[in-house]
């Protein structure tokens, strides 16, 4: 997992906390099949994902068009679905507008 | 580390993305540090963190201006200044409006 290479502002980011439940049953291979269907959206600019107790994937994209076309996924919301049943206790998504970046490479 | 309790939107998010160089020498109690010194900072909304491999907190404030002042507080100036010199390879600010959010809880 790198830094994502996102273009110059503006453009969006969905911000995923999660908490999980001990269930497994699948979550890992869907949370990959997942990443890297996103990749093939419309509109996807990059993923940044870290787990540490809470969990934190923060996706990044051209436009709230391109989120809400991969909200309605077909496949994207039968993990939705499976997320909320068995694998998340707890989550939050907000969908923001990066207005702003600056960085820092030591090389 | 728990979901951040935030209010309504709209409000701002700060998205620090990080990987750190192998160099410790005080990295986890600045980083301890830092997070007590922002939830006493005016418009601190609330955080969250995790690291795996990349690192991921992404804090939440009020308005700009408390982003504004956070950045430029004297002990987190000193910590960016470290966090350069010693414990950051490579890390990413993006400052962003959160215009929408949604969630989901088992209970």
């Amino acid at each position: 997992m790198m830094i994502a290479q996102t273009p110059p502002p503006p453009y969006y980011a969905v911000i995923f906390t999660s908490l999980r439940t001990p269930v497994e049953d699948g979550y890992k291979d869907t949370a990959t099949l997942m990443m890297t269907l996103a990749q093939t959206q419309p509109g996807y600019l990059g993923v940044e994902s870290a787990r540490e107790g809470v969990g934190i994937t923060v996706s990044y994209w051209e436009s709230l068009e391109a989120i809400r076309h991969w909200k309605q996924q077909a496949d994207h919301l039968i993990a939705q679905q499976m997320g909320r049943e068995k694998w998340y206790a707890q989550y939050k998504t907000r969908i923001c507008l990066v207005e702003r970046d600056y960085g820092f490479d030591k090389e």
